[in-house]
């Protein structure tokens, strides 16, 4: 196969060589940690409309990204649309990285019916479905954009307009096709549209009622069709829609258990939209985890101070081992990966900043994972916790949690107590000695 | 009976005589609105910690505030519990306000052990009990403070420590007696400490699960007793804890639904809680109506470029009129008011602020309710709601509500559509007329 | 004059007939208010780029507007520039709106040099210049747009790029002599790119340096050829750079004292842009008004729970009231006005919601203009402030103010004073009522 | 001398000794870097606010802080005001930290006039006169609370009322005094009640007017006295007045130069205040160096998800990192230093904690000083600069930077070039290399 571009020289420090995975970096794919190869646990995968496509425009200003499909002619025909999978799939190989994610409307132009864009998009599948059976490259999650095209101003399915809603859910039918063919892990539902921008004009009962059906004909042609991946909701609280009805990984949590589709669904979390919803990241992923709802991670970062999503790529090793922490709890992301959801800043146009921040993306999330492993080894949490939950080990404490006392007898025990020894029971946080420790794990581990 | 203090002159504009309900305020006691007197509707709540025990500190500052009371001497004392039990029944008649509202500690100090600080708490809800009969004022809701004493420095039905949980226990369970006694309309949970701090020292499974058998052996103890006020819990994002469990209504009903506590609870909201979460109150009051779980609401305003809770008194009609429409269709708030949660500004020290900003509050909220009222009667909101969403009355639409299609129906019936077909079917929001609709209401409705 | 579009039926609430300015509205031209008619003070713009070119897109999805001018074919070329312009004039004609503002790059497509790109504007501003002649419509300001092209990805005056710096300053001089001919009554510089995104690349003291030797050469040119219009800023905090060097008032102020600028320049403000960096709208206002710097004003709303510049169009009557206040202190607006930097949501995509959305932002400022009239002519601020400050007006503070005190003698005045003497001298605030009393102007002004 | 407490064990990882300055620590008071002393240049202060006299408190409950000096009984009386300054001298000695900074009000108890408070201030400075000459601990800067007495609920410098305006000269007097006389470094102004609650009842002009002759007065005095100290303003943008004058550096600036202050004052930064401003750390220290004002910074850290203060001990190597880059970059802090304005979390209440916490922040900015030497020494972001804006540096660049050129030159210069001739000038900002870059150092310097 002749190249369609040379590998960028990628220099952080000193005389380190080009490729992920050497020495210098974090990211070394056969490297072991706790018992598996780095590439086992970190399923990274590039995101089609980040990398491919996004021309790196704002709400005030045009693109700026020079790529090298650039040459490949308008981006809105067929002929650059099936060129461009040959360079996802070198740059997939360039960089190391085994999967990759996309919506529905990355990859083809529409048509003037669903029918004429279906048949469009599936020629793309045709060629992606062949290029991953000769590289072994895998599909991390499919999606399908209910929300570029105008038709969708209002939602897609919760839109007022039953016509859109029916191109939604022929939209969705054959998404879930390809992602039974490609045999994608998961399929990402992220409701960008779904909310309201002005919560006057919207019966947000009726809405909800409407999306809660959809996702059930979703799962029965799903089932239907023997596609088994994973279905994922994906939670953000704004933006582009005013207020989504996904807020957070709480809020769809209440909507699943509302609507009785806590056992179809998981979550695709993210850092940013974990911001703007008032959140650290490992707030959210925590808060999944425990619920069991844990599904697939996005691999970007946002910047507190700034109120829209930013989808830098991650270079926070602090967030990274937070994350990495709950993740290695949650027996890594069995159905899951790490997608990065990002893209270059605007000012970084140039091809070469592409694999910069995939690389910077990859030893982040490397470098979270050794700390966090490293502190479960030497079980530093896990030590702190059983210190300071031990009087619900024993005595009235473990009575309690076994179900034996009534609220009654919690007060009969206490009631005679005095201040002096209540308050004796009572331990430092210790959040400053802790977080000095999270330091020092971290230039311990990845000091060189 | 001699008068503790004199009413002060409230004039707001003009010639308006001193009393609340009078021709130039918008609250009307007796005035009908919607088949029901106005003071049948909004159940205005007096905060005894507000208004009675707030001396106006925030943390870089003393306090300033100057209260007929002061001259019952340390307010520490036993003395002083009770002399202002009378002030406060003396603010509730002079200001018209039937309810009020109260935390155990704010009544009376604290003693050596929980007995004897329940022995305190008991004179002072004799004489509380001995007014209420004397004067037919009632008690919307009380509530137990797990959240001022040191004890509850890692929180009270969370904590780690079993020895402060069983005080919380304890106390709620006198609380719980407190409330039967007195006839109290609900019972109020607020987490103030129930959350984190800080992540990494937090088993938040752990605690979650304390917290939920906690609430239900707070309910079989008020089963036991025979109390049927109504339980509530209000959520609060964070402040004083970093991360509270309850950060908004949406999280409350993944928690209550997580824990099977939906039929037990409902929720009491505030504006300044809901902005804190990122939200507007009248969202948070839409979700917990359309979740059957609309109990009652504090009446205070927030300062949306302000991080904090400051617990303003409410004066903004455009706020008042969207959460008293939620209101009006939810039939009121059988069993919960408008609880004042809310200080006057720290400049504003004098005792007469007091009734500055309670009238000030009453006439917001009756204000916005006699604009809902309008609203409703002429079928504003229905009538654009019904014409948005007229496609799913029929066709597609309404087979799709029946439940008589599949996703594969849909799509059938969507695939050779063509764009100009479907994008015909698209009708603008109308956000900007229906802004100035509002607009028009509130000022045809109010002006004078 | 054939019509190009016919005006849309404008209804709000019950028979109001179709047209701003009539009994129903609050904005009447001809109206006199505080000795002078309406359309004298409030001199509205509309503003090209939003209402002309603005398609309602997104960064997640494309345009949904529908436009009269749709029907001219590509909007990139010259022939449809020039049409545009014709729908223009008569959408000012029918909302009777005196003025408008645009940016260069608003009129004409760019050609492949600046000087194609300047001849193609200038024919489309000499068809503006006459229809200006036969109209009489002014032109309120104009600007040039140094953010959509990509050249200007890292700013224009403050660029790191020599070329990019001299481009932009020869698209300055083009604007400034469309100024000069169009007798323009501002001339705006709006830094949406002249900021940073990541403080480590950038060299902000140089870039700062940059940009203020660029306004003294532009402030040299226009004196040159003889331009007398006033040089406004307009500060934003960010969006789209993360952070832009004209960050608020008070940020732009200080620029333009470390520079000289302060008698170039003066500012205008915008109320969204004001949210976003932590102020209500009328501190900004009344902040510039007090140094002598308020130039001119954007109409229109944001959200203060969104992190980014929504430019809805106005209607909080609260707002606009405060923002006029400070106004009509400031005499009007001599060589500024009310431009309607605004566009309709996404939802409301239809051609008649552009009138809705001005005639609304109209009123609103009419409405705000009435209640803040009659606030001035009852003295109502006025006499809160005389009393407030009263102990500056004679005694000890009186001596201060006159500069005849030293510390000592303050310190010797004060030492043995006792803390009841000083105490009795502090005077409530009465946030409560003032608000109270704002509340009751707003409604006894406006109400019908 | 006998000791008044034991040294806790601080015990991060592994089995480092207890002392700061070890080898497993980042602070070494004799290490050289950068040609001095770490001790030379990082110059700690601890604070008395905090570290002696914080209880510990919130809004929401009281103070959970157990210290060795409670034994000393009531903290309101003088026995134990001045048994405090043995307890503050014993911690220096054990922490090796140098310098500690108060304000007025932190050190004694007040009287019943200002002679009286003086009287009882002075008998503590005794104190600490002579301990200070003793040990050879230094006064970074003091400072005078006008904000936490009721008298300045509105103000003490900016208050409407002139007898609280004498009493706060006074004040400000008695603290210059003694500054001068335990040789202060700096003396520091923080307007936490300068400013607005409510803009309708202030007035802003009158107000700023009186500070800025207070300053003058407050600086002639220092001239008479002979204190040479530099006078420092603290800006924060708000909390505990709801808009504080002195909102972020750029407003003080601003303020500055409109009063004629510039050469007077010099600004002391504060992470958290700059986060609440909508800044970065590094952002304010830049712009206040780059004014040639930067004088001191406070020590800690905020959460940018928190709307309030927090006081965190830093532990962010990142942002210290930055501020650390500038710090070097101004050759340090002349006459200012490191003052640690932090306090532990509440649930950190035991004394130990003080240790922990302060060796934390010792050691963050110890990191940071020697991550961003290294930076420095390999001239890592000031080769990025030098090639960024090589354009400037010859040709039209170099041209415009020696003013030698006008608006007319630039604009001819540009107008026949092509996009692509200007288009090939621009470079990529790199980003997220520098980052990666960045991350790279932090992990080679810091490693073990």
């Amino acid at each position: 196969m002749s190249e369609l571009f040379s590998f960028p020289k990628v220099a952080f420090v000193g005389n380190q060589s080009l490729q992920a995975g050497d020495g210098y970096h974090y990211y070394n794919a056969d490297e072991v940690v706790a018992g598996k190869k780095m590439s086992e646990w970190l399923k990274f995968s590039v995101a089609y409309w980040h990398t491919m496509d996004q021309r790196l425009t704002d709400p005030f200003g045009e693109g700026t990204a020079t790529r090298p499909w650039d040459i490949e002619g308008d981006p809105n025909t067929m002929a650059a649309a099936l060129a461009k999978v040959d360079y996802l799939f070198e740059f997939l190989d360039k960089t190391g990285i085994e999967y990759f994610a996309f919506h529905d409307r990355d990859l083809a132009p529409e048509g003037k019916t669903l029918a004429e864009t279906n048949a469009n998009l599936d020629q793309v599948i045709d060629k992606i479905e062949q290029k991953m059976q000769e590289t072994g490259k895998k599909l991390l999650w499919n999606t399908s954009s209910l929300f570029t095209n105008r038709r969708f101003l209002a939602g897609g399915a919760t839109t007022p307009f039953a016509e859109v809603f029916a191109y939604a859910a022929g939209q969705i039918k054959h998404s879930l096709d390809i992602a039974k063919r490609l045999g994608s892990e998961s399929y990402v539902f992220w409701g960008g549209r779904e909310g309201y921008d002005f919560l006057v004009n919207t019966d947000t009962k009726r809405e909800l009622d409407h999306i809660a059906a959809f996702f059930k004909l979703a799962k029965n042609y799903a089932d239907e069709i023997g596609y088994t991946g994973q279905f994922l909701i994906e939670p953000k609280p704004k933006e582009p829609t005013q207020h989504q009805y996904d807020f957070d990984a709480q809020t769809t949590i209440a909507f699943l258990k509302t609507y009785g589709l806590e056992d179809t669904f998981k979550l695709n979390l993210e850092g940013n939209h974990a911001y703007l919803g008032g959140h650290t990241y490992e707030h959210e992923v925590r808060f999944a985890r425990e619920a069991g709802l844990l599904g697939s991670l996005d691999a970007n970062m946002g910047d507190k101070l700034t109120g829209w999503d930013i989808d830098e790529f991650p270079n926070d090793v602090y967030e990274a081992t937070l994350v990495m922490y709950e993740f290695l709890k949650n027996g890594g992301l069995p159905t899951g990966g790490l997608n990065f959801d990002s893209k270059p800043r605007r000012q970084s146009f140039e091809f070469e900043d592409l694999f910069y921040a995939h690389i910077a993306g990859m030893d982040t999330y490397a470098a979270g994972l050794k700390v966090a492993n490293k502190l479960i080894e030497d079980q530093v949490i896990e030590n702190i916790l059983k210190d300071r939950y031990a009087s619900f080990d024993s005595g009235i404490g473990a009575d309690f949690e076994a179900g034996k006392v009534t609220l009654k007898d919690l007060a009969a025990y206490a009631e005679n107590k005095t201040d002096d020894e209540i308050n004796a029971t009572l331990q430092s946080g210790r959040q400053e000695q802790i977080k000095s420790t999270l330091n020092n794990y971290i230039f311990s581990v990845l000091g060189r």
